[in-house]
């Protein structure tokens, strides 16, 4: 028998449509809003609502705003001599809390063929046509996922640009042991990048 | 720097708010929903601004109800005479997916000092009134959670039944291995009772 009022039913079959929320989760979250006041569910189903309206992407960089340029892109102190190529916008998201200060561009995903995304479906010949028109671009720093699909994006990023004759510093993020890491714990894959990857103590 | 669009923080700051759901995940749903068609948020969004929309509780279980008397209690083929006392509404709908074809009664909580839950702050006086009224009431089968405060409402249930003379019944669910589970790593509680309540094999 349906125990819960069709509004509860309702809610929580839209919260387990989230990735990563089953019925139950979905069922905690629900009977958590309704224990609170009325005004908290309808400042997340306003939110919601509102998600979608006025987003846009950028179209120097495309990361997704309310404004083209976007802020990043339209801020004159930072560096455009520098671009970021990420994959996500929540990827420059986690770079801003860094001292990193140049500019981003979001590719929109990686290169993967399992899931039918070639370079084609991602900003790729944006970024191309970005570096050409803007020559004083003197470093592209690749920092794409430390995955198969990231690292094939790195790769055919640094073939094309050569191919392309575009040429700027291009450079990989770091990879190895993350700070407050483990060596005993980290596989063998980190611990060889660790080790390729070390630099002289001064 | 903010990066992200007004909507999408504002997304993102109500979605953390949820227990369990910290700002990364928080950011992962909303870019989840970003990347679907605008009706997907639209559903949750207007699934949850309608979510406290006339829902009431039933007058006889106290279960989240949009008509009271709620759809168990309004359904005369379910057996009046056998009332489950449960905590909370999501423990009826996890019951219902069982045989039992008896009444509910939602508690709204269980005893518990430390949180200033004492038992006039759940529906345990409408539970007495309810079986004064309903002297045909046979049984009484307690459902709390096996936590110390669901033990302690159920002691403390117990004791009052007893004292106002009420004398249906008083069962409680049994405790023991969950099915599927491993003795071995069961703990030392679950198995004293497991023990207690062993059943003879026919």
């Amino acid at each position: 028998m349906k125990l819960l009022p069709k509004s509860v039913e309702k809610a929580i079959e839209e919260f387990s449509k989230l990735p990563g929320i089953g019925p139950k989760s979905a069922s905690r979250l629900v009977f958590h809003l309704i224990r609170q006041h009325q005004s908290s569910s309808q400042l997340l189903g306003d939110a919601l609502n509102n998600l979608h309206n006025s987003l846009i992407f950028c179209s120097q960089c495309f990361n997704i705003a309310d404004a083209d340029p976007c802020p990043v892109c339209a801020d004159q102190s930072r560096d455009s001599n520098v671009i970021c190529v990420v994959e996500q916008p929540l990827d420059a998201v986690a770079l801003e809390r860094t001292e990193f200060n140049g500019r981003y561009h979001i590719l929109g995903g990686s290169i993967s063929p399992i899931d039918g995304i070639g370079p084609d479906n991602l900003n790729i010949k944006p970024l191309f046509r970005r570096l050409k028109d803007n020559p004083g671009v003197s470093e592209l720093i690749i920092a794409t996922n430390p995955t198969m699909e990231g690292e094939a994006t790195a790769l055919y990023l640094q073939q094309q640009l050569n191919e392309l004759g575009l040429k700027p510093k291009v450079t990989r993020i770091a990879h190895g042991l993350p700070v407050g890491g483990d060596l005993e714990y980290a596989d063998a894959v980190t611990l060889t990048r660790a080790i390729e990857g070390r630099q002289t103590l001064v």
